[in-house]
């Protein structure tokens, strides 16, 4: 479509909402991407950009300068805005904000005062705050004649003379009631007040549990500097959420329009990771080599022991790190957690045992080389059970994501206990000479 | 804290948010629930039930009798109320229906025709409609007046005769225009509007798209039956985002409340699958068995070249799954995205061959064995970024959830490929005789 007709190209366009604009972009291929830019002209709205993926917004504004770029923020809200900004070079940056208004400037520049991902650089400073003793017709009123006020907000905040709040009201309960009424004889006073530090995580679960659809942003003094609301908190808890899948498998980012090379680097440091550890299980195998060599099933069945109490470790630390994540696993529960998942791990663990045991006495026509294997796939998946805990809660425990490397350090764990079980086993038992 | 005083026990947790007493029925052991909720008896409001995870809800629900349950979902939204009787066994259902007022028996009889995790299912029946033709100030005056309206709502729908929903307004355009103005007039009319069938991930997915804060819900002929509020909507991001890593991992719902032996069913399924699949790797190594005999330092090696497969296999799948889940990975780019994996496969087992092949090389002192493993290692990465991709896409096509079930196919092709393609490598080599 894109490559002769931009008349055409604008009219199949134009109907579309701001959001389907920015996923045609990322539809298509990278190159694709600034022709397509240029034949649409001014329908690549400041709302546009905002909607779209970092790494695509990235390459299309690569070719604006400081000045065009200024423009399209200061149609922003500054949440928005600093989300364009924030992911510039330094020197662009600084480009760009000197373009600005004086007061958009302001903004901007306090707001990157504060560390990514806080809920300082996710508030935005359009709000509405009036004192306590106003009447509910002037506030009204005051709606009415102020144009420049934002234009989305679902609840106005009540502050002191300080600036500190001290309720929240609905709009919905503002319009319910006469106008003679006082805000502060109907707001809601049991408030959750967000620190402008806080990291965004924590504010989504805060929107999550107490059903928030806008919270007041609040600065080390108590005042009340910004406003989130609910439609940029699904954004991080879709963000936060899927980055466990990611971390998890050590794919970094996992943004399908990051560029190859930035994937290259995240996924190779974590194969370059696994191979470390996958040595030290090679090096159990190593020291049992006499033993394979006199009974070649044992390297035969090895895999089994390895993978299936791999993923029985997988298991309890997906558990582990989604409760982690939710807040639900904490120092009070731990126990009761270890335990459940211990009582878990002997029913699977028992129910493979008998079945791999079963099954490997007969293939082989060997019964001790059964009760072998069963004896060490029960070890090794009650092992996996308590590494899919520790692992994470330590990790959580120091301070770091407890998706990240959890599942390196479970799998050599589990691949290293099931080989050193198993073929341990075989040699106590007698079944080969070593 | 509950064992003795109840009194005591009433003052520390009456200050607390809703949301914070389901909490503590969560963090508590099995046993000291029933205590508990004895001891704070009505400060265990529906509210409080609302915000309970679902097995702890059903473990308190259970000694209440249909009366009393009847009572208690009497005063939620049509939305909780469903939350809590569809999970409910099919006579105790009867019995609480019976309970209900008839119109409560209506809305949440006619709730449960929808299928579970549809539109119709999460939403709620109380919501403002008003005629087109209304005036700012009618509307105003008309909400005043009307006490039984629901409490919180964040945007009227303007509906036709027919009760087609025409445009939506939100409160804050109502409150800032003239009270001679029609709502007609300050409507937006580009709405989106969720079928009553629509899949609950779809409508998160639209929520998230379109930043709403609310959504009409229709029936097949397009009028007007319900609304979704995005509170509820965040829960379900949180839930949908984080069934993935669970599914993948093959944990069922992974929830740490959930019953012990509902777990053992879920997980010990998947283990069996593994177990099935482990054994398509064993038959593998089996065929092979003289040539392990001959050179033992294979079956050292293959646990890396399986181990690493399987973790480039999982990375690519992570990112695919992710991908498919936010509709990011759909039929028009697959073959872009195939190519960008098999880049990054090139590369990841480029640098992985060379590490290994020239580590293996040394140790054993043995060049042959190290181009052997290397060569092996290559093509492992490049097979599992395939199998990374091709799982979770044919799932998908086949109406499945690609999570599901996507990490043992894959796992079973990069264990069964890599040791395959080490094992005849060493043998077409020269390296052992066969």
């Amino acid at each position: 479509v894109e490559n002769n007709d931009t008349v055409l190209a604008q009219e199949l366009v134009n109907p579309l909402h701001n959001a389907d604009i920015a996923d045609l972009f990322e539809l298509i291929g990278e190159d694709e991407r600034a022709p397509l830019a240029e034949a649409l002209g001014d329908l690549v709205s400041a709302d546009v950009l905002a909607e779209m993926n970092d790494y695509v917004r990235e390459d299309l504004i690569e070719v604006l300068d400081a000045g065009q770029i200024a423009d399209l923020t200061e149609q922003l809200d500054t949440d928005d805005a600093v989300a364009i900004i924030e992911d510039l070079e330094d020197h662009e940056q600084l480009a760009v904000l000197a373009e600005l208004e004086p007061e958009d400037r302001a903004a901007i520049e306090s707001a990157l005062t504060y560390e990514e991902e806080t809920a300082g650089r996710i508030m935005q400073r359009e709000f509405v705050a009036v004192p306590e003793h106003m009447m509910v017709g002037d506030l009204i009123d005051y709606l009415r004649k102020n144009d420049d006020l934002t234009t989305e907000f679902w609840e106005i905040y009540v502050v002191d003379p300080a600036y500190k709040p001290v309720g929240t009201c609905q709009l919905s309960w503002i319009m319910r009631v006469p106008r003679d009424i006082a805000v502060a004889d109907i707001m809601k006073r049991e408030q959750t007040l967000i620190p402008a530090d806080m990291d965004q995580e924590e504010v989504a679960l805060r929107f999550q549990k107490y059903n928030l659809i806008s919270a007041a942003v609040i600065n080390d003094d108590g005042r009340l500097i910004g406003m989130i609301t609910v439609d940029d908190i699904l954004h991080i808890v879709e963000d936060e959420a899927s980055e466990d899948v990611l971390l998890l498998s050590g794919a970094g980012e996992g943004d399908i329009n990051e560029p190859i090379r930035d994937s290259y680097v995240a996924r190779v440091r974590w194969l370059i990771a696994n191979l470390a550890t996958a040595l030290v299980a090679s090096f159990v195998i190593w020291t049992f080599g006499a033993a394979i060599e006199q009974m070649v099933a044992l390297a035969v069945l090895m895999p089994i022991v390895a993978s299936i109490g791999g993923n029985a470790g997988t298991q309890t630390m997906a558990v582990s790190v989604r409760a982690l994540a939710m807040n639900e696993l904490t120092r009070s529960n731990t126990r009761r957690i270890i335990g459940r998942e211990f009582r878990i791990a002997l029913l699977n663990g028992g129910t493979i045992a008998v079945l791999v045991g079963i099954g490997t006495g007969l293939v082989f026509a060997n019964p001790l080389l059964g009760i072998v294997i069963a004896v060490a796939m029960l070890i090794n998946i009650v092992i996996a059970g308590f590494a899919g805990i520790f692992v994470p809660v330590t990790l959580d425990r120091m301070d770091q994501d407890p998706a990240l490397a959890s599942s390196v350090f479970v799998t050599m764990i589990t691949d290293t206990m099931g080989f050193l079980a198993f073929l341990s086993l075989a040699v106590g038992s007698g079944l080969v000479n070593f």
